[in-house]
């Protein structure tokens, strides 16, 4: 992409309603633009970041069995009614009335929709297990909605749902999904680490919070080193098979949010073993069993039982809200440190003289043999100076900035800086784009 | 994608409130599920042609110089009074109080909102061309929604809005998006007629509506017979050069809708040359020059002019709406028959005796070597009977089905049926799958 021709709306000052380091830099990299309290439009670059998330996220469900559909963000209030969250949800549902005065609202969640979906079609135990999952826009209406895109009242959320005989076959779903998280989140470049959350009158075990740790965290989280060193299971995992050593393997450290901390057990540990920091959650997978389905009426046809009610568990990752956790987890005083796989683009090429015919050639020459070995480019072809460019790049934070100039040409040079590290090296620009395929494609 | 790993509720019965074809198929084929009147889920199936439809449009928004953003779908009531249309707008428009009894909308159109955008960020001629899109959820309270999602209440479209500094520049604008369009849509295997229509106050002749023609169509159309062998634009086609012959081609011959007929210029074709037929408009490009950009004040500096409100063209495709008329103009008796380009899967494979051994292997064979060459396989491998499998396949329309039994096993052959044309040919598994591979993959 040439930045001539793509819209990048670059802020020199810092927005003064900014409270924490990711809002920010979102704002000041042109990510994105806050529209109403709490709403946001996705710029193009924060689009970008926002569908490569939704990518990796829906890989991995397909990887675990899990099927996307899509459910509307507008809902009839007669759905949760028949659960009896309509007037138990409060402030939070946005509530609408349409023109022919149906009580309406914007969705907040899907279990009574995904519930509906279920009942409308689904008879017997044999077409279990099912999980169902979407990618929505959502709605809270947060009386201070803070914080960017982590707080937002209009995001993006994946929510799954799961649907099983009996609870036994529940947790096998919930174990998936369990691992298919720790596999989502490391593909993204982030350390999440699960911790145990409350189960409220549910009761059991299958409630965990998935947290990644930033120093910029929004809550306290208190865990044993060990958790940090265990390894995240490979893409060839079977996730038919039992997955129970690996959930225990990762269940079994101690790791805990602020809420269920037990600070004698923690004391426990040895100091060398005991860390406490910084946390937020982007992901919670719960086991809630029979609570919709009974109340709703979602049935299967057992072989020997009956009919029962399904057991269900829900699945949920925060799509939007994950670019600000990742900024928060990657950056430094000049900007953003996009991890590769979540980046807008993989490479910023900073052309030092546009205009200049031999540069010019240069530049366009190294743009396009990398985009056509399927490299992301953002070329900036513009005549600001370069100063001006090298900011920008740092500020937006591509992994790679490859700068070529007049006088590095002239020695038959140019620059690969890498943005992580800060470290540069120049090289002939035959073995620059080499060493970006190298690292950039697998 | 195996069918017991999918989810995929075929109706057996045709549902009464369907009234048009396209909608019948929808349900039957489990591709929609209607939550509240003209509010839909769309279940695995459906979703994966919407997500086809978009991907198209992204890659032909990006090759005429289009840069995707999203907004949401909340807007302020704000931005609307600036415009003056949000007393204007009638109910259609979905009216909301947040819980600060603020003034708030669903927004059905995004003139405002990108103006808004606009005027943020753009102060100089020298940003400009700009064409910002994006693909979000509408939602317009329609009084009576019918026809499945051809008239829903919430839909999804692609709304490009672009800005340049004088009208003479607009109409470059306006031209990418013409030729744009002309090739987006036949990409998705659809013969779509541009045809004049209203400009309302604004006036001139940049308004056209992208009509597809299909036997079903909710309107008549009239055209003259040489608009159907044009040429649709290559894909090495310079967005940046004048597009004018091209679009001076394809508005030359005569092409209206029932609105914006001319009898007597119809008639005075010659009697080969009419076509009377009926059609569904997808697509509508429109110059409304500095309507919003005057009462918003979105101005640019310009070189020696000073600050002048920039001019605008909105381009509407109807995303969701394109899965209707893809069927309403693709489909017979059994059921659909999608172009290659937008189809769920490319490839039903049918298992005939799921179960016994050599059946299952060679199904497998099959299905593994067609996905590893990114072909993308629904393998039936339930253990319903073969007429009901064969029935869901022509119902759900993908182009090729591949049949694998015992009998035609054990004389080493299977069976290719192309959907379309109901051809059927007996081949050995390899020359099958070479037969798949160069139809499908290129």
């Amino acid at each position: 992409m040439r930045l001539t021709r793509f819209f990048l709306p670059i802020l020199k000052e810092t927005p003064k309603e900014a409270e924490i380091v990711s809002h920010r830099m979102m704002l000041r990299a042109g990510m994105v633009r806050q529209q109403s309290a709490g709403i946001y439009s996705w710029l193009p670059l924060g689009l970008r970041v926002l569908r490569k998330i939704e990518r990796i996220v829906e890989e991995e469900q397909a990887r675990a069995g899990a099927v996307q559909l899509l459910m509307p963000t507008i809902q009839s209030a007669d759905l949760w009614r028949e659960s009896g969250r309509y007037d138990a949800y409060g402030k939070e549902m946005l509530r609408i009335t349409d023109r022919h005065d149906r009580d309406m609202l914007y969705g907040p969640t899907n279990e009574e929709m995904i519930t509906d979906i279920f009942r409308g079609y689904v008879r017997s135990y044999k077409d279990l297990p099912l999980n169902l999952y979407h990618i929505q826009w959502k709605f809270r209406d947060e009386v201070r909605p803070r914080f960017g895109v982590m707080r937002g009242r209009e995001f993006l959320m994946k929510d799954g749902y799961s649907f099983d005989v009996d609870k036994e076959a529940a947790r096998h779903a919930y174990n998936r999904m369990f691992v298919s998280y720790l596999r989502t989140f490391a593909r993204m470049g982030l350390k999440a680490v699960p911790m145990k959350a409350d189960t409220g009158p549910i009761g059991g075990d299958m409630s965990h919070e998935f947290i990644i740790l930033a120093e910029t965290g929004e809550s306290e989280v208190f865990l044993d080193k060990a958790i940090l060193g265990l390894e995240i299971p490979s893409q060839d995992t079977d996730f038919f098979s039992d997955l129970t050593p690996i959930v225990d393997a990762w269940t079994a450290p101690y790791a805990a949010t602020d809420e269920m901390h037990d600070a004698a057990a923690f004391e426990a540990l040895g100091p060398d073993q005991r860390v406490s920091a910084r946390g937020i959650e982007v992901g919670h997978i719960f086991y809630f069993g029979t609570k919709y389905s009974e109340a709703m009426g979602a049935k299967v046809a057992t072989a020997d039982a009956g009919d029962v009610p399904v057991h269900m568990g829900s699945y949920g990752i925060g799509v939007s809200r994950l670019l600000g956790a990742l900024i928060e987890a990657n950056h430094d005083a000049e900007g953003i440190i996009w991890p590769a796989a979540v980046a807008p683009f993989h490479v910023g090429l900073v052309n030092l003289k546009s205009g200049d015919e031999e540069t010019d050639k240069a530049c366009e020459d190294l743009y396009d043999r990398l985009t056509a070995a399927g490299v992301e480019v953002l070329y900036d072809d513009t005549d600001n100076r370069a100063g001006a460019k090298f900011a920008t790049m740092d500020l937006i934070g591509l992994p790679y900035q490859l700068v070529a100039g007049p006088r590095g040409l002239k020695n038959g040079v140019v620059e690969v800086k890498t943005r992580a590290t800060g470290e540069k090296e120049e090289l002939s620009p035959d073995a620059a784009v080499n060493k970006l395929l190298a690292a950039l494609t697998r």
